[in-house]
């Protein structure tokens, strides 16, 4: 199809994503709070948008990459919002993690324009999103989908249809939870080790090769063998996801012991002043005592 | 080094573990207190001994691979026992899963009869043991590693040398906590996610396709998503490990808030007359209510 | 002081609370949204006004005793409401349960109309109402604690000025998160006796024979011997106040792992369907298994 | 009945016990590891005995009132140990606390010589010991009960029947369970309140002016308040205690979520260092972060 694709907001992942549409040949205009942020696009053949607005003019499909409920609300509703322009033919497809009852909402408010509606967070960070191997969440009906899928595979490796709008975020909360409940643990396992004696290179060697070996903890290696945690995914943004898991369990009904347990362990490190550091640092939470 | 292995042990890792000794061109002598599981190993060329004392006055290495202490006890020390021809150029391996205190105990014990001594869990089931990628988590003196390298690596892929004789033993014991601690995650997440809508299928889909993705969750995923637990590593043994690793947190004065959470929620399991079943069936326990 | 009081909120504890003001001979007028209510009081001798608005013309001193912040809200601010005729004169006391961070804003509200504020939640239910005896959390100036201590003597056994306006209702939440904790503490210790062979009478005598005893206890030994729960404080706002709690805990940074644990369980009551017993029926979670 | 009274065991308990039924007018001989602890009783009227076996071979009723299994079975079965002179006229009662299985066994091996036995701990500590107010958890044979009591009225103000022998000590667990549980959630509630900005002074005059006041609050106001912990009870006792409990709750299949917690809790204190302090302490473990 020849449509065109707004992208809006260039910050560390919408930049890398819209770089793989461009280069997958589609024909893309984006905007960004900082016009400034634009320019890897510009030089890369895409236009650039005056405003939310203009480019939801010229592009049926509007992608949102944006830092959370406030500002996607401000550039789809804002002054100079792309609500303006959307009509029966566009598609908006929020892909900002956001929690799973703004996404519900927002489905409701885009249906009001008559627009199409998909949430389609991402798994995967940074480095995934210049390499277009994210794993894309997509809650929303089918024929969006599908009308969405050759963008999907210009961004990503793979597509998962999660089932009605909202549920692409609620999967990432889901995963999100196993993502701080893994670290934690392993974590856990560490600082027991150590206490018995064993060092911690030894004990990664084990893990990291065996069946529980998995990227997120060859990944953390270097962080917890050396005791610093710079920051890839800071601990006040893990205590926060775990929060809003456990306001949607309450809600939900559901137990969520590990997740209760979680949300604690990253709190404690944040309220110790460390939140801006990575949340591996956690295993300092663990190897207390007090 | 043309020394003679002995193998006391016929059991499902036992019998595996020994034929890969003897494919690799070791002299291998094999017992088992039923001796009719032992013909396995004469049919591949092994001799099979009377006793654990034949077996030791006829072989230099003894490795024991049995059920836990008692059956270590009894086969070393009871009646016929290995104990009775040990002397200063022996060298006994303990793989079989043990306290790290009766590790410790065990090495002393040996000591007495001047014999070397290894602790060497494995991490890896049945299928590892008969293809001869398990890993060995050896605690024990350096030299005593060097003399036991080649038959562990015909039996395993790596061997990691983890501290002094108990080692093996608490490493083991840490890998399982967070295998516990793992599994429970993915149960919590998905029971969670199905709370809220989302399908096991999906859920799994999208972890098994990102960086928590492991071995152990695709292996686990078929039990997960027909609701049956056929044992392979049942319910009753996490918990009985996780309870020995709540004492030794008691005794080392670790903290351990995820293993105790675990060791509840098999606990649980357990106590629900399903002790059997394999332990991903913690998926029901946290899918509750009540 | 000869001033009036209005008194809105004629439910299960404001009419006790409004019979014990005019018995103790001070002028009342009181107000509720089904005015049929108001016929204890009215037999008593108190004025009825037509609307809060009307109240408010009549009263200097203004009472709230209503079931949360929505109601609050609807009878000072919405049509007819009290706050059309607030002046520099008048002091609004809210003594109905709300979050700590709807009475600060509710103070600052106040405030617009140059109106004194206090926040003043009561420890305690139906009969203490009725008897008086009543303990009163008040937040807000000391100065207008004092001009409210005589009507708080009448309504209550103790005054205790818990700091600024919000101070009450955090000192509310924090009695309610030990409650929930303490009785899920009996209920753990009952389900674990029992276990071993204990019944719950012989260990309700020794609890209630010793330094542990407390009312509270008492007043739940029925239900816990009989394992029937008919509601004085249903399982569900229980629930709902630790989620409130919860909530709390993650603005401050405070760790709360007791109140995590009792969110839980009560929660897992509501989920299974049981939110309208009384919260001692959480004994029926911690005696499952599963 | 004018039978002799043996006392083994003249510590901080065991003098003011033995006192109490010198006072009350009974025949009393008593014995101790080290003799001169016995100078108090001597002083008061009673005989004082060469050894536990001596002891025994003096008096039909034989009381122990030690500091654990280790000393029990040292007094009972060791050498000049008290067991020498049982016979199918004695009557062994033990007071100190023990683990419900060690009272199980101890039934049983007394039982072999013929002789009868009650496992009798007591709630309460030094100064209910000197003012013979003590609860006492008996178990055993009602027979036993009957010729027990009025030596039992003359140390307490209760004696509660719990069931057979070894139910004592069940049900004197399941109190320090509830005991650790109860001091662990006031704690919390004065970390979560002081991080809200109230007085720790003006939340424990709400909690001792309503329906949760309890003497245990009351005893450790003080502390609380001061942040210093002079030990009445050591937080070292407290965390074995729960550690036995633990070890319980694994035996009998009971989930027990609240003790682990507060297994968790106490033990952090004393991997911190500070065993020997008070257990309410566990306000430092709360009041965190980390």
């Amino acid at each position: 199809m020849a449509e065109r694709i707004g992208f809006i907001g260039m910050g560390i992942m919408g930049v890398p994503m819209a770089l793989n549409l461009v280069r997958a040949g589609f024909d893309v205009i984006v905007t960004n709070r900082s016009p400034d942020k634009c320019a890897p696009l510009a030089e890369a053949g895409a236009e650039v948008a005056e405003s939310p607005e203009d480019l939801a003019r010229k592009a049926s499909v509007i992608i949102t990459m944006l830092t959370g409920p406030h500002a996607v609300d401000h550039m789809l509703f804002g002054e100079d919002g792309a609500a303006a322009n959307l009509n029966a033919q566009s598609l908006v497809i929020n892909m900002s993690s956001v929690p799973p009852s703004y996404s519900s909402d927002l489905a409701r408010r885009i249906g009001n324009y008559r627009a199409g509606f998909l949430d389609a967070p991402v798994s995967g960070s940074k480095k995934p999103a210049e390499d277009g191997t994210l794993v894309i969440l997509a809650g929303g009906e089918a024929e969006h989908l599908e009308r969405a899928r050759p963008y999907f595979d210009a961004m990503g490796k793979a597509t998962i249809h999660c089932g009605p709008a909202g549920a692409g975020s609620h999967m990432k909360m889901s995963i999100n939870l196993l993502l701080g409940s893994m670290l934690a643990g392993l974590a856990e396992m560490l600082a027991f080790g150590e206490k018995g004696g064993l060092s911690r290179d030894a004990m990664l060697d084990v893990v990291l090769a065996g069946p529980l070996s998995n990227e997120l903890f060859a990944m953390k290696r270097e962080m917890l063998e050396q005791g610093e945690y710079p920051p890839q995914f800071p601990a006040k943004h893990m205590a926060k996801d775990l929060k809003y898991a456990l306001d949607t369990a309450h809600e939900l009904g559901a137990w969520a012991p590990a997740t209760h347990l979680a949300a604690q362990l990253y709190r404690m490190l944040v309220a110790g002043g460390r939140g801006d550091e990575d949340f591996a640092a956690v295993f300092d939470v663990l190897h207390g005592p007090v």
